[in-house]
């Protein structure tokens, strides 16, 4: 048995990484909506002077990750690691940036949760002395997705009704084994995958649903919390439809959600008048969210403790097309202010 | 600066984990070459009783880790957690072989060099006593490759001369950070992405080749080890041709590998007759030979200490088709007999 654990599934960080700076960049229908005070950079174009909006992506995962290294006046060459990815094929975005800041590089595909899972795996080299300090990012692009998961732009296809809005954003984090930051990690419930048998990719969050269901589960029965422990929530990108969902799920398994407490990173960017449908998604969301406004109410002490719980759907066009269902998987960490 | 390393990129392991058992699944054509005899499983057919070679794929990582738990008869409930990937888009392969196994999951992406990722934080998981006993897994099959990242198979298309043969085949690792098993884990370097601007998607060994020199150089300096303190310097799959690039480039940074010293996996699975032209490749390369022939080499002695150096191609179709060049990327970890 591991010493640094807790119950069966909970992860220990007795030296409490810290978090010393965050930053986001995002697309302009991004910047339109009620976060717009909060993001650090906001592109024009979606295209952020790029030929192709794969190229935007990168541009906006490595500006996202230089940001964040200025905003803690950390020069690139004493960060130790880059722990990240994004939704590209072999994601591209992540990989090119790891390229041009030049730090050893550990490249993460956990779908929409990459932002969790970095966070988990950063804490554990940074609280186990092995590497510190470390960015952890997670970007996606709302063009690239579109044309990679569903159809290009181009094409005109009409949107479903369970449809999320995949979000144009990057999100970084310094993580450090000392100093004084924004909020410090203290522990973490690593995702299993879960499948109940969904099979409409414009449907997400319906598939992601009983994998967070299932790891907030095991998290308070491993810990012995309840979610009124907790000042907020906060899931991924289950959207309206998913975050029905899980307040179902989890009222079944005796963990009920009270209203006021649990809330879903995918209906808080985008301005209700833009449409998105159920909400936004992509693993630059709750990566954008996490930096633009749970970091700051931790920072500020409105919130005390949150638990961030980045959610994932692990598809691909060629499964959906060969006919099989798509599995979810949400990875937790508990984010306290410093 | 983070207690557990040396110099500027090494990470040590103080408690050195123990890889408890291993196993290698692979498909026929790996089943006539030299190492027939150690793989644990060959299949008789490449679509292994499935009803496409993705499924197949995904079929052949869940054996591998099935298999890999049989041997050290540990129970799949004591498992905390999987870490791996593969190389279809959305590493669906090892993201179905989770939902199976049904243990926690870290995905992880480092194309070629994903092995050598997963052993890396497997144990730092291990080793700070986060997680044990975990399972390190990366598989990959030449028919999803070629259709995903040049053409279908039924196209009948030319090979070029620089070609590299991707294997049918999955490795997979039970780490604990107790016990008494085929090898230690005692330090690590976690590779950069390195790119000297090769554009050939047919030529992958040239363009790894400066990454596994960069991590190489680095490992050496921040060691005070010379290549001789190695029984065997062991490449992932650089082929022929970035075998003999990174030969040459070591020799340039004051690290020249001596004769018999160096090898590279690549070299090792296929029967000459069947014509790879340079070699092999493939996440599952590095995986399965690593269980078919490094591991039971370093436990019976025959070899003290290995350096294994998996090295990864970081490129999609898509970054060729725009025009971008090719970057590489190489993890190593330093394996001891018990």
């Amino acid at each position: 048995m591991a010493q640094h654990r807790t119950g069966e599934n909970t992860i220990l960080f007795p030296r409490s990484p810290h978090i010393l700076s965050s930053a986001s960049v995002v697309g302009p229908k991004e910047g339109r909506g009620p976060l717009a005070h909060a993001f650090d950079l906001i592109l024009d174009d979606a295209l952020c002077g790029q030929q192709s909006y794969e190229q935007a992506e990168h541009a906006i995962f490595q500006q996202a990750c230089e940001l964040c290294l200025k905003k803690a006046n950390m020069p690139r060459d004493r960060v130790q690691a880059l722990l990240g990815g994004d939704l590209l094929n072999q994601i591209m975005a992540a990989s090119l940036a790891a390229r041009e800041l030049s730090v050893p590089f550990l490249g993460l595909y956990g779908a929409c949760s990459t932002m969790a899972e970095s966070l988990i795996l950063g804490s554990i080299l940074a609280d186990g002395g092995y590497a510190s300090p470390l960015l952890c990012a997670a970007g996606s692009h709302f063009c690239t997705a579109e044309r990679q998961y569903r159809f290009p732009l181009e094409y005109g296809n009409q949107r479903t009704p369970a449809a999320q809005w995949t979000v144009t954003g990057t999100g970084a984090c310094l993580l450090s084994e000392e100093g004084n930051g924004l909020a410090r990690i203290t522990m973490s419930t690593v995702g299993r995958v879960v499948d109940l048998g969904i099979r409409d990719a414009n449907n997400m969050g319906a598939a992601m649903a009983p994998a967070a269901a299932d790891t907030l589960t095991r998290h308070f029965l491993d810990t012995g919390r309840r979610p009124g422990d907790y000042s907020r929530i906060i899931s991924g990108d289950l959207g309206r439809v998913g975050g029905g969902i899980l307040k179902q799920l989890m009222e079944e398994s005796g963990f009920a959600l009270p209203e006021g407490l649990y809330m879903d990173c995918g209906l808080t960017v985008f301005d209700p008048a833009d449409d998105t449908h159920t909400g936004g998604s992509g693993c630059g969301y709750s990566a954008s969210v996490l930096s633009a406004m749970i970091l700051p109410k931790l920072h500020s002490g409105e919130w005390k403790r949150v638990l961030f719980m980045a959610t994932g759907a692990l598809l691909s066009p060629t499964t959906s097309q060969q006919g099989e269902t798509i599995p979810g998987i949400a990875h937790a960490v508990v984010l306290e202010g410093e």
